[in-house]
């Protein structure tokens, strides 16, 4: 057991970078007021607002008044899909392995009325472009499918799917796992709406972002106010926003090399475990998020695995965290056809800007000891 | 003109206590893990979390499973509305004077084919407890009635209106004015929801919650990961829950002898501008928010009035920061029957912890010579 922790589990969350606290400290304290309040400080509110709104717009590509400040990625995808289906009448297609933010949404929408079609994907996580093409023959109003799994980390084909949008349908996606990780121009990419979580880059939580393309007819989830030129009323959460667009900023900083520099941890990390006998890369080799390893181990639980790991002093994860808690297979790794026994056995280690290879070589001395201690007592027989 | 500002807008937002910044620090920085995840950093998070809803609970007179993190006001506002009258039909009725979160809500299910009512107070800003009544006999899913106005200090009779809801029909206040300087207590006020927001009591933005009494039924506004019992999706945003925990415990502590000091500097500042020619306080004058000043000065325009007592290091407000951006008369000021000329004068200064009497004289002093200014020029005649 060791007392320094080795975190790797940056798709759940990460670490807030002091030099964002410290740009937030200045708006808790100092500049406090309401961005919506007539007065200096008032003012002065609304202008770092909208400094950090020009500085996100620039770092995405898209223009500042494209850009709107929510609470984060899971609001930003109800908003996507609750306040376009809300206009219109027809077809809601969304990948089977969104994150369920997308997919709860789905299926309330589903309960209450609205046609929705749960696009598959292939054994890699790439949503199939042919059964797409043909679903889309049929009146819809909104494709929904992220730029990356936080799961399995595959980068989906986000050109081809909004040429396949061909501007009748709209085109949403969640481009959280992507966002501070893969160079992002909204405005080229084709999409219509974009959400984007600030704790994924080390920036705070509670703060996120919804990109709308200029002249995009949408509905608000939150009224009130009329902050965020009506779409997402609420007291401007200021301290958040310079934090967002702080993380933003840092995230972009160097990105090719940071992102080198994770890239090799990961392939690293990928080659080492796939040395374990009965395991198996979950998601594509190249089409991949360059911070994210997700593995199967046939015949362990993969709820021990990260007990045994923490205890060992590495913080990693099953999938995602939001369905830590139940047991049920992850969806995702259903999609790509993973039977029962492979999907139980799931890890994903997620690098961070923090990681050394020092850790991950730590890890990859760690893991097939665990695995191999977890499949002794195991019920299920793993074989040769 | 003088540098250093005096802060009279305490009602819009507030100042972040140092002492809830210094707890926030740890969770942005060290306790930084996602509360879904499973392994120690997560079940960390999960545990300073519940801590602090059992602390909120226990100030508010609540049962732990009863509170229910979201980003603010303004979205518990909305779950309040969107989310019960999703479940059953029937009439929804919020008053006249509401929050804009609470009045935009109900005109847009308003516009979904939901029946709506706008119940009228009287001159002082507080219900008509018979019409509310009259309008009850008919079936109601939902009550929407807040605990003291924003603009004018209004306190509503809670009790009375759970009572006449009689338990058939919901009752929901919107009690961000109040917490934190009324005390409350939740499960005995009668309301079955209540929204609060943090940053209204020198707690950060970003984070407020909503009150569900223990089995009421009601469907999400923000569906995803099945966070907070499913009530509210999204991963937790540790850093606010514990800067919003904080601050209500601040808030709370020696609330009286708080409150008394500020309802002494609201009287003085009540007694001097009511000896200001042609000018009316608005609201009641006993039921009425310790920290609320609401003026109307006959003849001139309130933003001229805001500037120019920015301009002198004062900062106030015409009435709510949301509505500060457009020309129209107050909804609230409408409501209590005021006409356009008196409605355009308006003035709110609501204190806070970090005022002093120095400051309220400094303030009684300037604002008749600006309202005598700004009459000179005005093009209403004030006369005698």
């Amino acid at each position: 057991m060791v007392t320094e922790k080795i975190y790797l589990d940056n798709a759940a969350t990460t670490q807030v970078d002091e030099r964002v606290l410290k740009e937030m400290e200045k708006a808790f304290l100092e500049n406090y007021g309401n961005a919506s309040s007539l007065h200096s400080m008032g003012q002065n509110a609304m202008e770092e607002m909208e400094k950090t709104r020009e500085k996100i717009a620039g770092l995405l590509g898209a223009k500042p008044k494209e850009i709107y400040f929510t609470s984060g990625g899971t609001e930003s995808n109800n908003l996507a899909l609750k306040g376009t289906m809300d206009l219109k009448n027809g077809k809601l297609i969304v990948s089977k392995i969104e994150h369920p933010s997308v997919l709860r949404t789905a299926e309330y929408l589903k309960e209450k009325g609205k046609k929705v079609v749960f696009a598959e994907v292939d054994e890699k996580g790439i949503i199939k472009l042919d059964k797409l093409e043909k679903e889309l023959k049929e009146e819809t109003v909104l494709v929904s499918v992220m730029h990356a799994n936080n799961e399995i980390g595959s980068i989906q084909p986000i050109k081809e799917i909004s040429e396949l949008c061909g501007g009748k349908t709209l085109f949403h996606s969640d481009m959280v796992q992507t966002t501070g990780k893969l160079k992002i121009d909204l405005n080229k990419s084709g999409v219509d709406f974009a959400s984007v979580s600030a704790h994924k880059f080390n920036g705070p939580k509670g703060i996120g972002l919804f990109y709308a393309k200029e002249g995009s007819k949408i509905t608000a989830l939150i009224h009130g106010g009329g902050q965020e030129k009506k779409l997402r009323s609420g007291t401007e959460n200021i301290p958040g926003i310079i934090g967002l667009g702080k993380a933003l900023e840092l995230a972009y900083e160097n990105l090719e090399e940071k992102m080198k520099k994770q890239e090799k941890m990961r392939d690293k990390l990928i080659k080492e475990l796939s040395l374990i006998k009965k395991s198996r890369l979950n998601g594509h080799e190249k089409k991949r998020l360059p911070n994210n390893v997700n593995f199967s181990f046939y015949g362990i639980e993969g709820e021990s695995l990260i007990t045994m790991l923490d205890f060992e002093g590495i913080e990693a994860s099953t999938g995602s965290a939001c369905s830590s808690k139940n047991l049920k297979i992850s969806h995702v790794l259903e999609a790509i056809g993973l039977d029962h026994i492979w999907a139980h056995g799931s890890l994903r280690l997620s690098l961070g800007k923090n990681n050394s290879e020092k850790e991950i070589d730590y890890t990859i001395k760690v893991i097939p000891k665990i695995v191999e201690k977890l499949r002794k007592v195991s019920a299920v027989r793993v074989g040769d």
